[in-house]
């Protein structure tokens, strides 16, 4: 009996878990968006907040019309990215973490909640094995 | 009259064009999942099928059950990220472009076409912004 309602609902101990939330960020404080190792920290904290584990993390600024501020984060086995245009007071994020633990829509919240954007989206895709 | 088409339909020099192809990919041969050097490689050609500008690449191997490659480009001012997890079979594509020119679709379909995923999913975002 247990062992077919297992084959019914598989463990996730047999599977690849991954969570991917994203969205678009509008009408932003572009000082925000210019700040590159405010936006750094953030990412760090929400490495934290989603329960996973931090390999490498980077930050770039672009500059120009189009330029801003670029986060990536390699988290066990998966990222945060976050692309910032101060110009257009524009931002997406991205947070996509493995593991059935962890949380990845809290480390968007908290992204956002710092943020402060007028509008903004939020969407999940399920990136989990078979 | 061509003010008010102009008002209608926003000139794409007035707004970051975001477009982010991504998806799951099933069932793939276990030993390129591993092959960290053949995987960035696609990663880089990749880029240029995109027509986008690379502006760093790196890649990662992870060991254990759960393990596998991470590979990650930012390019101008977004990402490619690969995660592969070879014990499952398994990979996550995401490919997020900026420019009404750039091609994720076509970046997206050749990675596919190189690891020949038994069954493989892939989805659009639109990242624009306003």
């Amino acid at each position: 009996m247990s062992q077919q309602l297992s084959s019914q609902t598989p463990s996730n101990q047999d599977r690849i878990v991954g969570k991917h939330v994203f969205g678009n960020l509008y009408d932003i404080d572009d000082k925000l968006l210019m700040d590159k190792d405010l936006l750094e920290g953030l990412v760090l904290e929400a490495v934290k907040i989603a329960k996973m584990n931090l390999v490498e993390i980077k930050s770039w600024s672009f500059g120009g019309k189009k330029g801003g501020v670029s986060v990536i984060a390699l988290v066990e086995e998966s990222h945060i990215a976050l692309h910032t245009w101060n110009e257009y007071k524009y931002a997406t994020l991205d947070v996509y973490t493995c593991g059935v633990d962890s949380n990845p829509q809290a480390a968007f919240e908290f992204i956002v909640s710092n943020l402060k954007p007028k509008r903004h989206q939020m969407f999940f895709a399920d990136r989990s094995s078979e």
